[in-house]
């Protein structure tokens, strides 16, 4: 891999920031961009800081043709004191490397990446937000470049980070979320993208989302492509279910990706003396459960909200409501206690934030 | 649907057109290009021919990050007396029109776009190569253009149409390919956008080619991401079986490609008085089949190779030998037919062809 030093063309103007109350997401982008080049035989070069600029590109570009595209979606906080830090970014650019190599795409030097970032978000400091619940939204993204209408690998790819400040995703604290259990459309399979964030893999939701909307849902819960009967995740967002006393959450298994906040809930709740057990989650098998009163709490958990309570789920016209619609005592401890660490009002024990000086 | 006149900016200078021997494939690109705007509320508009030329779009736009896309692949083919013709365009236009509504991609009006494809051939005619196997690739796309992070369908899109001349798939002559029956990699399951010509699809398909590649496969043949037993198709090709004197295709099933090729040989041979039996096909039948010596002939349909004969068939670990990786009779005639007609060779008794004035 070629990485050549760090070139920023700083933008002789700025932008004016949306007020904090009512930023829309992700369609105000900071003023600066990193991009970063690929040439096969060459390996990555070209890192740049540069002001944020409509791309140029070939309309027979591969990534408007075959797909070959990964992305990564994560946020930084400012605390109170006015520090600002990034919740566990490496997690971040080790899946976008695994998300990568389902791809076909040559993987990115990490932690060379992450020093980019670091940079990036120095100079756009005064774009994250202080409001509560605000944060600035990042999105690193790999798209394939060749002008070749060949079905095969790109020789060329570019790298860019984005980033747009973005509002609080709950506006007056947590709300419970009605959900569709999807048991027509698929979102992914064994063997397929799943466990990958590429673009392919969501729009190919949209006719789904819009059916779950139109019956009054939030969002859609996928079920396993194989059998439609194994409980996935939600669109964007990994699932948890409090059964009986006991946390569960479907077992990574390759058609679902590998959240961090997912990850990040796993291991604080162990450290609380709560097991979390992964494992194959059959639909039946909940609607049982609600029909014997033993479903206490659902939430999804995703970068986007954290913990998003659910409060209904809707499954072939029956409704399962979930601890009378009200928020669970265990999603709000853990929502305050990531958002308290992502802050800085909570103590980081873990070691999951990295300050930006 | 609004649509205006069309629009027409001559390029000031043409581009030297390469050798008719040695046309890479996708690479080279005709002096002009078709484009076309869409915004919700206002429908299609500006529909132009333009000078070939770079896009512009910026780095938040849908199409780098949800992948909400589609695209069509057809072929203008030069006759003997120089006339122009296409092959049930038609076709193509409605086959991205459903493409779309899986996309939650709003349709295009097919007939006044097939005229406006036709203005654009009219231009470029001279780029329609005329050596035999040789012809122009067709390559209709749409992509989402809003800048806006959200997962939600765009409401803005652009439609392109960018034309490539191509050379002849096989020099000299049909030849055999060795295919590799790929039972860990899934193209598509049922409820997925395996139907749909979507990016998304193509480049999901990369390691499972690479990997039969290295073995040294032409290609993979993908079974259904379900049971990992039924046949689905090739990577750009739908697929054939003669049994014993029958001839079989899968089913359309939601997974696969419904081929313009494959829809042609079907109507071709029935006016032959052959039945095609479209059904489901076990991968254990094939090989039952192929042990009890009565597989005569496999072949792949589509735009690129119209017929592409397998000679061999890799199935964990297992080879099958077809017709002894000779030509099939039936393929041959199926090729000489279809080519004849696209080329004016043989008489159009079916009405697919469409002349370009
Ligand atoms: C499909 C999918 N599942 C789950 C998640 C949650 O992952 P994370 O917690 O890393 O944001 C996301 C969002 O990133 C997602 O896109
Ligand atoms: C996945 C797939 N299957 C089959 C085909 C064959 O379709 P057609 O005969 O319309 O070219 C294609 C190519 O267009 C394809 O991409």
């Amino acid at each position: 891999m070629t990485t050549n030093e760090l070139e920023i063309v700083q933008s002789t103007s700025k932008k004016d920031k949306p007020s904090q109350d009512q930023v829309p997401f992700g369609t105000i982008f900071t003023d600066h961009m990193f991009t970063m080049e690929y040439e096969a035989g060459k390996g990555w070069f070209e890192p740049k800081i540069v002001p944020y600029a409509p791309l140029t590109l070939d309309p027979a570009a591969m990534i408007f043709h075959y797909g070959q595209t990964v992305f990564e979606g994560l946020k930084a906080y400012r605390t109170e004191e006015g520090r600002v830090l990034l919740f566990r970014p490496e997690k971040n650019f080790e899946r976008l490397n695994l998300s990568s190599e389902r791809l076909s795409i040559p993987p990115i030097d990490e932690n060379v990446v992450l020093e980019y970032l670091t940079k990036l978000i120095e100079l756009e400091k005064d774009w994250v937000p202080s409001t509560a619940g605000t944060s600035l939204y990042i999105r690193p993204f790999i798209i394939s470049t060749e002008a070749n209408l060949a079905v095969a690998p790109s020789k060329t790819y570019k790298f860019m980070i984005i980033m747009s400040p973005v509002g609080s995703y709950f506006t007056g604290g947590l709300k419970p979320v009605t959900i569709h259990v999807e048991d027509q459309f698929t979102r992914a399979v064994k063997g397929g993208t799943g466990m990958a964030k590429t673009a392919g893999n969501y729009s190919s939701g949209y006719q789904a989302q819009a059916n779950a909307k139109k019956l009054g849902n939030a969002d859609v819960l996928w079920l396993d492509g194989v059998e439609k009967k194994y409980i996935e995740e939600v669109g964007s967002m990994n699932i948890f279910f409090k059964i009986n006393g006991e946390v569960v959450t479907p077992a990574l298994n390759g058609s679902i990706l590998k959240g961090i906040t997912r990850m990040s809930i796993i291991e604080l709740l162990g450290t609380w003396g709560i097991e979390v057990n992964e494992k194959k989650i059959s639909i039946d098998e909940i609607y049982q459960a609600f029909q014997d009163g033993l479903i206490e709490e659902v939430f999804g958990t995703g970068t986007a909200a954290v913990i998003s309570p659910v409060g209904e789920l809707n499954w072939q016209g029956k409704k399962m409501i979930i601890n009378n619609h009200e928020i669970g005592e265990l999603s709000q401890k853990l929502y305050d206690t990531i958002t308290g660490i992502q802050t800085g009002k909570v103590e980081d024990t873990m070691g999951w934030t990295v300050e930006v000086k």
